[in-house]
């Protein structure tokens, strides 16, 4: 087996290539002085255009090639259809458009930061037609004959799931929400928690919760940026960071959870894998599901205000705060604008509303000037509100300026898997939130790990959902989750 | 010029792959999880491959030869003799060579620990020996036909420096240190300054004097690390660290203007010859030079102190401190033992020895078995003083170790340099005890930047060092330099 060993040991090094490369980037995000961008953007440049060079090199094809044509055990099997997969999505796609692709990135975020600060949607039209243009060119080369363009794009973030499965699925969690939305309108809201609490504290605070989730601080670290995010530079060494509020302590904790979640299951996966490529994400949706599970379904339970209250009280004791403020602070539900600041239910018809027009862009029925009385309209059937200007609609996020089309379904892919872990879990380990209320996670961690985080990219996610689920139903399984969380909160019964 | 055009771009993408690997070095050094070594090790390895492979490519040597055949202005000239010394010197050894020095390192570096943990050097003279081999195979081949196998070791640390011109100067310093060292024999010490100082307030006037004396922290930043250290990812990018003591202030705060002196000469080098290596320093000895200007001329100075004492009153008003108590504690001057924490007079008689030492090795001479007996005659007769085991002697130095032999030289070279630097800028600035006592560095500063910084390595150090102070004496500025310093102090005056 040669070409295994040639193509494990290109992978080792395309992953310590990778290592090198969240190392440039976590450094620019927490550290970096303020004069350095330079020399980073070279140093970036350079590591990237030597991993694409050595991942698309004409050997790696060879020893696909060789090893498609061989007998392979499992690991192998799957490592090479992994490998076979992204070594197409990269090859197939000429240099020119590679290079196109990249420029139009660069002024397409440029364009959209300068029309956010605007106000103003009509200088951006061009650059992000651009990008449409582009984006759509890519989708047509990398997709498989019959392949929808759209699925030639979720490919990329979420091997295994397809438009096919998700429209349908996503229509009918779109009607079930908006039924439970229409009943929670009008009700009183449950108290808010707006203490001003010292950073210092908070930070503290974070930290014994991050140490009594699970998270692994021999192999991990947290450190400050602007935006919190989650890097894993190898199993061994993955960072979070997080960002702390005087005014805004239920916020910056619920995104420390969430980074919590994300860092524990690349701290999960499987080691001994390193070299096949199967030691990463199963999915981008998978790797959300794993954040949003601990953020949504432990982190704003009745049982984690149980466990959290004490821990504030210790913190500051002169701190007026009792387990059912807090659960009622974290789970205020109310149709909103903006998808990052939307509660765990209205968050998934932001996402809907976006899945409706990417498939209207790449379907080629929607131009980017058409896109801010298409934003509005999705926005007044799915979601129920419409921005008043630009900047709380159509601008609101980053994505698109990149060029990154297809990633939101990511999100709501990853608010359903967890919904339906949390069903399995609950029935698997029936005293959870006893456990929760005491501080104990570890068998919730251990769950997770022997059932999602251990198995890696051996299968995409949506093989490895139903291996762990069976024939559950996600969609009703969020639904029933979400009346059973807010039910009481805002005396509403879901209609029998 | 299509050659020069080649080149310069491949120096440019090997300059950001040293970036990278820097930034995973200061990451090793400052922030690195604990147990996150092994994929670490990976990812430095990875870049330090792919480094050679792209330096030593048969294109470099054609692009060279093109070039050498060319008209060349100035800075190509320079350029290409640096590009070719260092292409030469890699492509000379065979891979065998390469990967058995590296794997000996490994080994030595191991043994050495051990055995100083053991206080024995018997376990280490084996894979000591193993590297003096290598050591010496290596130099034998990159030597140029008639060239002392020493100074083909030193043009790695300091290209344009010679055993014949060394030694020398080296004897004529080490009788006139010695000369001077007896004079002060049994003559009393200042007073020491041992006070307790809170870490936070040392980090605090750190800062306050790293920004005074001129460190640029747009483009550079202080962490503190086991050992302190300077590296530049950039000349916008350049990081120091420290490591604070609450029972020795005056030695922390030394090492933390040694690094600035590094940091500041990185931060001035030319950074419009981005691609051509000339944004370089141009030897080790001369980067020394800036460090030791700075801890030693500058911040063991009488004017120092007076820039020090008020300064560290106003952190901790309760202390009392004058600047002579600071001026005395700074110098103490005694024949000590261990090289790190020898004075500014006597840290030169322990490189003496190690440099006959070396040359002994390098000569085949002296084998490993040898060294510990080699040693202390060498120590008794050089420095004056016979360590009573090995741990304070033969094996206190990490340096052969790591296969790192003639590197030594480089930092005798940096005092020498640093005095007459001293003695020329005394004439051009002669306020400038004044200057420093009110805390204006930024004349001493500027006029290093224009002498020494802005010419990067477009000559050799020896070049550039005359080009500087004419035809000065640096063994005779060095030790004028240090009766005038002493002298007071210690109520002796230099013979007639």
């Amino acid at each position: 087996m040669q070409a295994w060993d040639q193509l494990t040991a290109r992978i080792h090094e395309l992953d310590a290539l990778g290592g090198a490369m969240a190392l440039l980037d976590w450094d620019q995000q927490t550290y970096l002085p303020a004069g350095a961008g330079a020399s980073r953007g070279r140093q970036s440049a350079a590591l990237g255009r030597i991993y694409h060079e050595r991942f698309t090199a004409p050997e790696v094809g060879t020893w696909l090639d060789a090893l498609e044509a061989s007998s392979l055990d499992r690991v192998q099997t799957s490592a090479v259809r992994n490998a076979r997969r992204r070594y197409r999505r990269a090859t197939v796609l000429p240099g020119r458009l590679v290079e196109e692709l990249s420029h139009a990135r660069t002024e397409g975020f440029a364009a959209w930061m300068k029309a956010r600060e605007a106000n103003d949607f009509t200088p951006y039209a061009a650059p992000l037609q651009r990008l449409i243009d582009l984006t759509r060119e890519q989708a047509e080369r990398q997709a498989a004959p019959g392949q929808h363009l759209y699925d030639a794009l979720l490919e990329d973030y979420d091997p295994g799931s397809t438009i096919g499965e998700l429209r349908p699925m996503f229509e009918r969690l779109g009607r079930e929400l908006n039924t439970f939305l229409d009943a929670l309108a009008g009700r009183p809201h449950p108290a808010g928690f707006d203490a001003l609490l010292d950073v210092e504290g908070q930070r503290k605070l974070s930290e014994r919760v991050l140490t009594d989730l699970g998270f692994d601080r021999v192999h991990g670290r947290l450190d400050i940026s602007e935006h919190p995010f989650t890097v894993g530079l190898g199993t061994d060494d993955v960072r979070i960071t997080t960002h702390f509020h005087a005014d805004n302590f239920l916020a910056a904790l619920g995104g420390t959870v969430h980074e919590c979640g994300h860092a524990m299951y690349e701290q999960g996966l499987p080691a001994q894998w390193a070299g096949t490529g199967l030691d990463k994400a199963a999915g981008m949706g998978l790797h959300e599901s794993q954040s949003r599970f601990w953020e949504n379904f432990i982190g704003r339970s009745p049982a984690f205000g149980r466990y959290l209250a004490p821990r504030m009280q210790g913190i500051w004791p002169t701190l007026a705060v009792s387990p059912d403020t807090l659960y009622g602070a974290m789970n205020k539900v109310e149709r909103s604008l903006i998808r990052i600041f939307a509660d765990e239910a209205t968050y998934n018809l932001h996402i809907i509303a976006r899945f409706e027009l990417e498939v209207g862009i790449l379907e080629g029925r929607l131009q980017a000037i058409d896109l801010p009385a298409a934003w509005d309209d999705a926005y007044r059937r799915i979601v129920g509100v419409v921005a008043p200007t630009a900047k709380d609609g159509v601008l609101q996020d980053v994505h698109w300026s990149g060029g990154a089309f297809g990633y939101f379904p990511s999100y709501t892919i990853g608010n359903l898997y967890a919904a339906s872990f949390g069903a399995k879990i609950q029935e698997d380990l029936p005293d959870l939130h006893e456990r929760v209320a005491h501080g104990d996670f570890a068998g919730i961690l251990g769950w997770l790990r022997e059932h999602v985080h251990a198995k890696g990219h051996l299968d995409d996610a949506p093989v490895l959902f139903r291996g762990v689920v069976g024939d559950r139903d996600p969609v009703e399984d969020m639904v029933a989750h979400l009346w059973n969380r807010h039910g009481t909160l805002y005396g509403v019964q879901r209609p029998g």
